[in-house]
């Protein structure tokens, strides 16, 4: 009963995931959405879109892994996208982070769960690589969504998104192609800024 | 690529469930939880716990069951669980939601995930009897971190309770047991009414 004590309280923390805002505003434009609204939404689309993956896939594998994605985000918070002076810290705060909360699993799941998150992080694998994919296509519709929200509040530039962006197609060439189209329509219109 | 367009189209619909608030608070008190939060919990719990499965399950099928079972209440609304009026249209309701939205999708997925939903309402596979049994627990857990919360504000009796799980051990029983154990000290506290 210890173990299964240790997953409850293990899925009772991670319920702090659903007050951990992103910058992203749901479609609606009517409030930014939280890290676990997120996470339900990139599993969801790993279920529907791994047909879309540049490589094969193990979807139950990508859908764990998105799901969990963000948890180290309970103690490390959101890190903007392109705030420059929180990512020179994020990867320290983020392994602190991974080391507190998936080692209240027992340890065999919590040693699953740490190297999904590593795999993730190091962006190599095909899940990993498709799962990041989702992880910034789907801001980018929401965003178009809103009107453009997040991105006119951030004053966020083309680059800045092509560069965040330069190993989406790695994921999904068909993905990416259905983003940029979403970028360049929007840079067009304006609401992001074409830049330098 | 208009398969493409009829999947995003979903996925940018279904972003309404972040916004259908069910009756839970969570763990903290601080609000009631929505649908979205909700089922990301429950494919994480999914995910980890399918251990605790009476019948051997298909933990992505079951994944997907619970990341899904809630999309028709994007029109059909959430009916709280000891809301007996609410019950009597209930069905008609959902299915006119299922056949709205599981069709935005291409004709495959829309088949696929509409069976799956119907295949959870039915409570007869051992995924959907594990994935109800989830359904049930987390809220539960929830419940009992916040304090009670929403069982006090619904002045919720153990007998209404118990009815609602009749079948939750057949999905697990050592869930079961778990939130069994949560109840009974709940009404010994005097939080959940001990009822006729």
């Amino acid at each position: 009963m210890d173990r299964l004590k240790q997953q409850m309280d293990f899925i009772l923390e991670v319920d702090k995931l659903k007050k951990i805002t992103r910058q992203t505003y749901l479609s609606d434009g009517s409030r930014k959405e939280n890290d676990a609204e997120h996470s339900w939404h990139l599993a969801l689309m790993c279920a529907l879109l791994s047909e879309h993956a540049k490589e094969q896939i193990d979807v139950k594998k990508t859908m764990i892994m998105v799901l969990i994605h963000d948890i180290i985000e309970i103690d490390a918070g959101d890190t903007y996208a392109y705030d420059m002076q929180g990512h020179t810290t994020k990867r320290e705060r983020e392994v602190k982070a991974a080391d507190r909360l998936f080692h209240l699993l027992p340890e065999d799941q919590a040693e699953y769960l740490r190297e999904l998150w590593e795999e993730f992080e190091a962006a190599g694998s095909p899940e990993a690589k498709f799962a990041l994919a989702l992880d910034k296509v789907q801001p980018v519709m929401l965003n178009d969504a809103s009107g453009g929200k997040s991105w006119t509040e951030h004053g966020v530039k083309r680059p800045q998104i092509m560069k965040r962006n330069e190993h989406t197609p790695e994921g999904s060439q068909v993905l990416w192609d259905y983003a940029k189209e979403i970028i360049d329509r929007n840079v067009e219109k304006g609401i992001i800024k074409a830049g330098e």
